[in-house]
């Protein structure tokens, strides 16, 4: 079993987790066996290669950064010609997709940043690195603000985000996500982040992020979401609708009575007129925007 | 100390929990004292007793329920004449009021079960003691229907709601609180019990019964509340907001990192162009009629 | 077989139409049943004149007109003492409430009139003889205005309208039911009539009203619904649903294909929010107060 | 010309202004006309009483606070019987309406107070005075809080509101009225005083007042409507459109280029699903309730 | 006459129906004149290939994508260069184009079919060959479904809908057009296709398109809509509204009573906020994004 | 002082006015210093010429159109080669700008022309240079038509817009801006200017613009806004919020009593969801795809 078949394993058992956490290890995993692959001509190589990548892109359903970076590598390998060629190609593109990633996520930081204004009270709901880093980059220029996060059943990620503020010295009140509604009218922005964003430019994330921007629009608070473009996901444009990954039911109840059914969907669909706007290391953008840019950068 | 002063303080610390069941105990306490009274005079009794009813009436913030039954008591007892008949006034008036609950309740579950239709959905949110009423009489009824239960953070009373309705054969799938809107194009019916009604027709009810309602509103789900008019709140109509309890943070996160600020209120408010109706032991009405019942019941 | 029976019989073959006339027409039946009653006891001719009364009432399921009408007269036999009485009582019943029908009818006329202002456009739905008679007061009221009329599938009631108004000189233009909301934002006053209203202020009337009212929402066109209170339903007030006919799929495709399923409900549900304004026979009120009006009347 | 005549011409100049003190005034006027009368007849004091009555009413065409008045003291007139009685009965009936509005428009003062909240930012339109009163009881029962006024366009009766806020020590803050929706988000309450209510729950107010509510709701903020019930205008009961007096456009623009159409309106109608709720002198309810508190009333 | 010509009549005359069908026609015929030309010089030619393309394009109105095709064979022939290069290019043009129209249909029913999930029940609205192609590529996808058709007045053109989906083995339920809301909450998905696309989203389909599309709002149904990209319409980019054909009122009532006006627009726009998604053969974009894919093909 | 400087004095104090107008006296003043420069250096000519357009930029916060301008010519100066070229090649740039501006606006009236239909009754705020000149061209199509325009407080540009319309032929009526909610249902279209447009679709426009669209969206009248595309600014697409004027208050009111705050920002944000359209030079787009635009544009 090669690395990217024991990345692939590990990623299923949450042992590695975050959209870009998962797209970094599963590309270094591919460009690792890529580098040591024993294929003798390229065609062999490159059905080695895809075999190796489509483990890693179904190892979770919900996971478009991962499976855009595995395209990009299986293409510049592709049209590199000669195997050492091949397996050069591999390589970089995979290091090039993850650095890209890396700076995204710092533009992002310096764009989202400047959409904080001193005074503001920022809504967030679960955790997401790319709020993180607007909101540490928006303390870092100088802002004062504060957060309101919910607690985020039923993985309680929200104490992550209660904890990494606070250890940015960003004052944060913590709620139930129940109390995301009563709370919305002090609210000046909602900020969440996103797994995957279609074509349509319906926002991917944690279950409950639908139902907070309901509550933010009812309430005319501004929703912005943080978004790498390579979350953005072509496989909606062709059609499909966007995998959502069901989780195990322990996670809501350990113990419960015998014949409870549960349902445990990891995320859930906002609609682009629930979100004013797409931070992108592109720009800002409107979600209804997306449809066009995935066709420039993946059709 | 009296047994009304005992009870305050075991309501307080929440020893004694649920409206009714809060209004139950509060009022024989009081019928208890009274009957106990030592007071020579009409006049030091009615004095005796309004002080016993206010340290009830303040153990809590949102008990209208209790509060009414109180004002009748006081009521009764003011307009019998001479000590011992305002004594036997108090007391009959408590044991008529307890009564007339547990009756408003039947007659809600008999009204209230005709809403239930063979193969429907019906969401629930927390855990209402007339909402499992008219469950179980529609099961008993012999409709065929299953119910989706939120876990109701803090203190996931979904879990009650789920053993309850799992105990009387009635099939039950648990989410969590978030994933109500993902769940609402399925459900045929929004059913929620009430703490409180305003005159104005807002329904106070556990904290995410707003969201919860918003989502329905959403999906065109009907949204159903099941609400004794003794939980008609005449304070809303001499202009008062309906007060609403902050719990212990500690309900949230036991344990929380130094420096993390959170906020418990136990309840939320929602309008009622949110409801389609209010299942009272009176009939089926529209909310926005509760404050001319009240004007009729309690100005 | 009674003259009760025979009516029912027509009135569920359609023989016997529109709200008012089948209650018209099923009172007289009770009526000449309850004169011509061979019982030789009170206590028996209640038995039958109860046997017969419902024969009427379950003749066609949305009926409360008829219904309401019913129920009154086996009150006012019921309490009147003796055989002879009884039966008077049950007479004069009927009479009285044949006749407070057409007084109530009169008085919508006289009332509705005022809605229509010179130059309004009136947009209708079906035939509604309590619309006719607000437009016809209207029109001789010396009123200029003109109606858009909705053919109304699949029976195209829209034509007798269409032909009612010619005649009565009101300048009238056709168009298919889908094409309502196209033609709204023209329409001053959508004008609809009601088959029965709940005690929550639904309104049920003519399959497509609801869609109707809908689109009149989206462009802020003020929706008026002429009803007499004797077609509030009180069975909703006690928890039913109000019964929807399902008539006949022959109406929708006289020779389907074979396998084609095909779906006819008579009447469709408008909630009190689409609906501004209910023009009754004691004035102009919102659909919201009906549950009042309705405790106040049948309860 | 009768004291009734020279006031009804008095109130069409704008001389005597605002619909307590037009009430006021007209009721005092008949008053003393049927005191001082010379009819001979109860018949002939009748028929006089009516005529002056009716100069009153028509002085200005939004004015239910009059028109109420006047009507129950032609009542009360005609139910006594002989002349000297008939006018004796005008008389009382005169004072005693003045003296309900008195006594009304402190208890919606002493009622509304409680809904100004310590903190609070309470938009208002237009200058009311039992809006005043609201805040002028809120600041005397020692909250703290301030207000957000229009200039209100085009007499600047917004002016008015700030002078008489600011000689309460009231902090506020003057904006245009175009830039309510601007400053909404900030706003915990707007606050409206009425014309007139008509019976199914619209209010007639100052021109602006529908789009300020408009983007209270939008914004989620709360609106409270101020509103003694003898505004409530029982000619809608009985069908007709509530009457919008249209003034003079010289308001607009005192010299206007040639050929410049103006309009001005000085009322507009707000639905009640826009309006929270009214405070009224009998409590705070839904405006949905209106017609029913108009029938018991009026009707 | 040439071919050009007699089709224009013929699709003037509704001989030629269908978006697609009578793009072909259309563009045949005007290759054939091509070919057959007697024109001298190629400046002649291309003056007489415009008069006929004229005549072909203003034989109805709404009708986009002959439009469209007959601009590109104009392009095309005036581009080429002499009179026997000008006439080839020109029947190149005409049959590149009915070729891309044939895969654009192929191409949406592929990406469109992964849209519909076992289990879903589907509405439509009258006839579409585009949606026609999806379902019964899905059901040839091996997915499990059911449809619900509008019977489409006033030309019944959802019978044809119900034989061809019959025809398919695909289960299919017929309900007048008036029905679609209160059958709305019971389905997954409303697909339904357009006649033309404009450059700021509307999409002009079939009169009542735009009501059931708000009814799919109302109970958050998804709005899909197959659409070629040669619909998207370039003139509303510059400006005109798209015009919509207004057809014969016989349609309606094919003897109506004498002095009956009657309306019978044959399309409708439905704003881009109502639809969720477009299914064009470069896959599923927002009806946001029809602008800019316009710009870039037409302008 | 050269006179970039004096402009951006002038730009300031309001002496000069209108985006275009400032643009094009800024781009004007910077070409004349530029030509004038007495820079030994490419290098230092370019820190020079920045330093003169950084004063341009700032003189007023509010103005893309302007920022935009000097940014291209900057960027063309900069691109140039020698000292000689870079003067030549900035005050070519500033030329073609200018030009460019003039030619967008009769585009723009061209194509907004088309727009306006006989009959219809267009409304508009403020004083807007595009909308005039869509409206002129439209009657210089011939088209019939009439105009509603608020005054639009606090500086009444209402009444330049009435005069040039008069001038113009074209029948208008104005209101103050608080009753434009109240003539929406009376109106076709509303057409509004821009004076920046945001990444994700906001437009900045005159204060009271956002309360008169949402008004429009209640009534369902179109709402189109005339916007050359150099008004989008490319800041929003980099984070920044679009800076909003606050202008001197004593426009609201010059002699205010003392203690009374007042709040004059000169524009507001309108949502693109609550505009249909805008009509740009490039043709008529959503306001959702204002970012794609943007980016190919200035990124």
């Amino acid at each position: 079993m090669g690395i990217s078949e024991r990345t692939a394993i590990r990623i299923k058992r949450l042992e590695i987790q975050g959209a870009r956490n998962i797209a970094k290890k599963g590309l270094e995993a591919l460009a690792a066996d890529a580098r040591a692959s024993k294929a003798r001509t390229g065609k062999a190589f490159m059905k080695e290669l895809e075999a190796k990548a489509k483990k890693l892109a179904t190892a979770r359903p919900t996971e478009p950064a991962l499976r855009n970076g595995l395209n990009i590598v299986l293409k510049e390998a592709q049209m590199a010609e000669g195997l050492g060629e091949s397996q050069r190609a591999a390589v970089r593109a995979a290091k090039a997709y993850t650095a890209e990633m890396k700076s995204a996520i710092d533009e992002i930081a310096r764009i989202g940043s400047k959409r904080i204004r001193n005074g503001d009270t920022v809504m967030t709901h679960c955790h997401s690195s790319s709020v993180m880093a607007v909101l540490k980059k928006a303390k870092a220029d100088g802002r004062k603000f504060s957060v309101v996060c919910t607690e985020t059943r039923p993985r309680f990620q929200g104490r992550m985000t209660a904890k990494e503020l606070l250890r940015a010295k960003i004052p944060v009140t913590m709620i139930v996500d129940s109390a995301a509604r009563r709370f919305m009218n002090n609210a000046d922005l909602l900020l969440i982040g996103a797994d995957a964003v279609t074509s349509e430019g319906f926002v991917i994330n944690k279950i409950g992020t639908g139902q907070i921007c309901l509550a933010a629009q009812e309430a005319k608070t501004m929703v912005g979401c943080t978004c790498e473009t390579f979350k953005f996901d072509p496989i909606t444009l062709a059609g499909d609708w966007e995998p959502i990954e069901v989780r195990d039911t322990k996670e809501i109840w350990a113990k419960p009575p015998k014949g409870l059914r549960m349902r445990n969907p990891a995320f859930d669909l906002t609609p682009p007129d629930l979100i004013d706007f797409l931070i992108t290391e592109e720009g800002v953008i409107s979600p209804f925007e997306a449809g066009i840019i995935m066709r420039e950068k993946y059709a």
